[in-house]
């Protein structure tokens, strides 16, 4: 399947939804994006609505999913992703985690589709190890007001390498970490957002911690063009590979690199949040102070992916630089702060 | 609710439950058991069917679950738990954890019962850190195969707490390790029915690895009077506080010690398998060999629990020696051989 003809992607509406929606529309294929709308927008779609090869879909996917017609490929995005949003959301985002992933993958096994679940850097949790490879099995409390997106996306993961393994499923799975640019919404609570909204008001912009805390940033066309990659790419298992109980409880076997097994995503330059403020200031040229508020229950200290595997693996790594990639999402905000 | 009157356990035909069910009607209760027999037997309930307070519903609570009446409390054991049975149905795994515990949440919720789910030490992975108190967060793998029970349980925990803090349902969350006893499954694929059941047949005892790794093994009665003691303690929240957010993000009320956090119940006594072994063969006079197998990916090398917070909030542990406890099961399973 180098060119999936028909796809399929849940939280389509979301900002990195709708991305995908965007490019595998320019890339020729037919997209079908299905929301809910609890924290997707359908502003980031509506460029697309009358395009004769988009559809979208307007449904909770925890409710169950089916579409009429082939599908080639189903990209799993649906969930609550930033902190202020699951923690609002909290029984969502875990029943779209367990549910929605169940119903996604029931969906791909009876289409015969390849499934690609968006998986995240949360299920590393607070990380005792720097940078994080794949194989770092985190730092997570599943009982921790946070735990419910941590707990989603690693049981989404387990399950979909269940799909994997016996159901012989051509499964995908991307850990995305903190990703930035033009149509985030402004009042997602992450940090970029949260800076440049506050220093284009001429706000204090709120750090929450000492801000020595670092974070990787990947701007959002260098994420779409990994996930799209990973997507793209042959799958290196038989099915009869996938599905042999012998080969999955090998442990040489299973430790193969395999574009089966998850993939980090990200830009790996560290940058502490207080740098992040300063850029922001200074890009913006903004005169805001910077304040300190307390830090989360359980907001990781460190996180800093390891790359490797997705540079092996599809030859791929982020171009654009923080610099540039800021003064993008800038202009974005200053326009649609001017439009009010 | 020192006494509830109207209990429904899920899982109830397990071994664990089993034994719940017995003790929950002797002490007077009326037991609602649920269980659709994929790895529980209706052997271990044979003897209460008759019984006017007891009731077998043959159902699968992955598929939603609901009962006429008052129900007080909900017991949420339903899961394959030994690794033979969930590397066997890795999907019912995952799916029990993660919608037979929403749906008998949502059960509780709506009978306004108290809720307590059976989790697990499984939990904390191939721990790093010995022994484990509840606030150790694990070493888990989510995409190894045995993931999917470890995933589903740290999933079912999330969801339970997630219930406390914004439902303001009274849960409990019990992390139950190795448990042995009468009525254990012959073919559970466990150490101590393994070794017991093989040494008389005269068969050789298989470890697996080099037996060097520890495990704690609890006798049931012990396990079962935990169980009970948690589910009997008094709530040490309000409703109110259970619900504001305020307390739920602040650190040091999280910290202060709950009866409504996951509690260990385990013998904290740690044997390596082989002296499990020998012990078996010392107790069964039996002159069995004993052999050695490979070790299964990602089987843990120690696990201890740590108890204290057991101790603390139920003045609870365990009474039972192994070798008094190791007699009761080869006494159990002479007499079932013998029977053929």
């Amino acid at each position: 399947m180098p060119d999936p003809d028909r796809v399929l992607i849940t939280g389509g509406a979301g900002f990195l939804g709708g991305y995908l929606c965007d490019r595998l529309i320019a890339r020729g294929h037919e997209v079908l994006c299905v929301d809910n709308l609890l924290t997707g927008r359908a502003a980031h779609i509506a460029h697309l609505r009358d395009h004769p090869r988009f559809q979208f879909v307007e449904e909770d996917v925890t409710q169950g999913l089916d579409v009429d017609g082939p599908l080639d490929a189903v990209l799993h995005f649906a969930s609550p992703a930033s902190p202020k949003d699951y923690l609002e959301f909290p029984v969502e985002t875990l029943r779209v985690g367990a549910f929605g992933t169940f119903h996604t993958l029931e969906l791909a096994e009876k289409k015969g589709a390849r499934f690609l679940l968006a998986s995240t850097s949360e299920v590393y949790g607070d990380p005792l190890v720097n940078p994080q490879p794949e194989t770092y099995r985190g730092n997570v409390n599943p009982t921790s007001p946070r735990g419910v997106y941590d707990s989603a996306k690693r049981f989404a993961e387990s399950m979909t390498m269940a799909y994997l393994r016996y159901r012989g499923l051509d499964t995908r799975i991307v850990r995305i970490f903190n990703t930035y640019g033009p149509q985030m919404r402004r009042d997602d609570g992450r940090v970029i957002s949260n800076f440049i909204v506050q220093a284009l008001a001429g706000a204090p912009l709120t750090v929450h911690g000492d801000g020595t805390q670092t974070r990787s940033f990947c701007y959002v066309d260098d994420m779409v063009a990994g996930i799209l990659a990973v997507l793209g790419q042959s799958s290196d298992r038989t099915h009869a590979q996938r599905t042999d109980r012998a080969f999955l409880h090998n442990k040489s076997a299973e430790a193969e690199e395999s574009v089966h097994d998850p993939i980090n995503l990200a830009n790996p330059e560290a940058h502490s949040v207080l740098d992040i403020a300063h850029l922001v200031l200074e890009l913006t040229g903004s005169r805001s102070p910077i304040t300190f508020l307390p830090r989360p229950v359980d907001d990781p200290r460190v996180r800093r992916p390891d790359i490797s595997r997705a540079r092996r693996l599809l030859g791929w790594e982020p171009r654009v630089s923080l610099e540039e990639g800021l003064r993008h999402t800038i202009g974005y905000f200053r326009e649609l702060l001017a439009r009010g």
